[in-house]
């Protein structure tokens, strides 16, 4: 089924109107959302939807609100990061200005609303428990990119404090687009609320796996240069856990690296995941990843649906977790 | 009611749900909601929605959402115009930063659609469109900010165009307020929308004596310096008009004015008002300014309610038109 979600998903991206003037506020939304991506959140509602009712066209729409507001957030992350890339091309706020994209994004949360609005059949209540319930999720992830500067100036942060970043930045909206895909289907709060929790799992082992992938990627398929975190002593799950276990002259070597602010680039990213290796940060981390995903499949196992939306579920998560891209 | 009104939404204010972590994303909103303004926007949804209704109280908190989008829109703007002051205090992105006015503004957009989710008694089709008209409004601001911009660097706009970017940028959310008032009491589209136009067209003269007040107001009334305007040569409908008015000795004065990037700022001012003053630019706004008002009244007495409440709007309007502040 996951083709034929993407497939719709595209159609209805391209339909997008976005002719409206001036120029400048929509050309950056059809340019973002045409650098593509995997289109996950969406497919996931979608995917949800469908462990319950056939006919998941009806969701295609309201599921882009998810996507539109993933891309806004990206659009003005990028700004508040002086991002120059993304996904190999040029920023919005590089490629037109700041203010653009200050505002190109504004447009697009409130295009993420348009799509939102698009449901159909649900009670008032219902309905408004689902916009309830992206409102909250919408905070979270805004308050996740703001915990994730604060820790760029900080000098220590733990594992439980980046868990729970990296939670609200990116695992509750994927929690809630499986969520979301039960409410469409008018399912209960709390049958969408475990497919929720699911999600929220999937989201965690997603973002420890690409900051695995920002070290060890195949720059071939990975799309972009990996050490880019490492460059930027970017707090992630490896650098926390190596700062925790490094000792004597490993932790010092560490240290070094991370005040070395000098451009030969390639060699701080060796030394530093030299010493991950020492330490077997990655294995650690590949461990972490897995265990949020079993978890997640046991979560599936225990769901009252069918045995062929087990598997679907399953499959779907299965290809995120040995992903090398 | 007005004082009620106010009273009611401030209380309203006060209970934001602001608490939450992490602190910079939260406390930039309680600040600058707290700044205070007329509140006219709600005001006049409630206005609106007592026109038929007399438990206006139900009203409240959808109307805040005007509020909230409303001061959101002041916080984007601020950073877009390098504005050093909102309301005689220090701006957001100049009190904290850039990046958290970015990210404080979202979560204030997201707040806004909290405010409006709010809405009860209205089957999901009549909330359904009161949102999109929301989502349309929401989209059209920040369309009029984005044209204010691009007039900042053109050498020629036309009253026309200026005319449609304050359309956009100031009046179409007027006009919102007093059809989401009418909606929300449960009237037609067709009742709601003739509500539109007449918040539209106060809108309009509103955003003129603001043009007005910016050059001839009184200092110490209006809590500005007057004359920013004209520092910063803005093309406001008395440049606009100047500009197309002026001839020989008099356009050149003006351009010489217009080129002079000096800090002797109250020689420009004074220079400026004076060549205003020859051409009788502040009379002319003003008279249009009274065309807006008076059709926005005349619009008021064709409308099929009760004689009371068109004083009432009545009172509203010409407050707003008398005003020095």
């Amino acid at each position: 089924m996951q083709k034929e979600f993407i497939a719709a998903l595209e159609k209805e991206v391209q339909e997008l109107e976005l002719n409206a003037q001036p120029i400048e506020l929509y050309e950056p939304i059809r340019y973002l959302m045409a650098l593509g991506g995997k289109r996950m959140r969406p497919v996931f509602a979608l995917m949800a939807y469908h462990l319950f009712k056939s006919d998941w066209q009806k969701a295609v729409a309201p599921s882009l609100a998810i996507e539109v507001f993933h891309n806004f957030t990206l659009m003005h992350d990028d700004i508040m990061d002086k991002a120059p890339l993304r996904r190999g091309k040029m920023t919005v706020h590089e490629k037109w200005n700041e203010n653009i994209a200050i505002l190109s994004g504004d447009v697009m949360l409130v295009k993420a609303y348009d799509y939102l609005n698009k449901v159909k059949d649900l009670s008032l209540e219902e309905f408004q428990y689902l916009v309830h319930r992206f409102n909250i999720t919408a905070a979270e992830v805004c308050e996740g990119q703001q915990y994730d500067m604060n820790f760029e100036s900080r000098t220590e942060v733990s594992i439980e404090e980046y868990l729970e970043m990296i939670r609200l930045k990116t695992s509750v909206l994927v929690g809630f687009s499986l969520e979301m895909g039960a409410l469409l289907a008018g399912e209960s709060r709390q049958v969408a609320s475990k497919l929720y929790r699911i999600g929220e799992l999937v989201g965690l082992g997603f973002q420890l796996k690409d900051d695995i992938l920002d070290v060890y990627g195949n720059p071939e398929t990975f799309g972009k240069q990996p050490g880019g975190d490492i460059l930027s002593n970017k707090k992630t799950y490896l650098l926390i856990s190596a700062l925790q276990q490094a000792e004597n002259e490993l932790a010092e070597t560490l240290v070094y690296w991370l005040s070395e602010k000098a451009p030969q680039g390639t060699e701080k990213v060796q030394a530093v995941t030299a010493i991950y290796n020492v330490l077997g940060i990655r294995e650690q981390a590949e461990q972490k990843v897995k265990a949020y995903f079993d978890e997640a499949l046991a979560q599936i196992d225990e769901l009252n649906i069918s045995e062929s939306g087990k598997s679907q579920l399953n499959d779907f998560l299965t290809a995120l977790m040995v992903r090398e891209v």
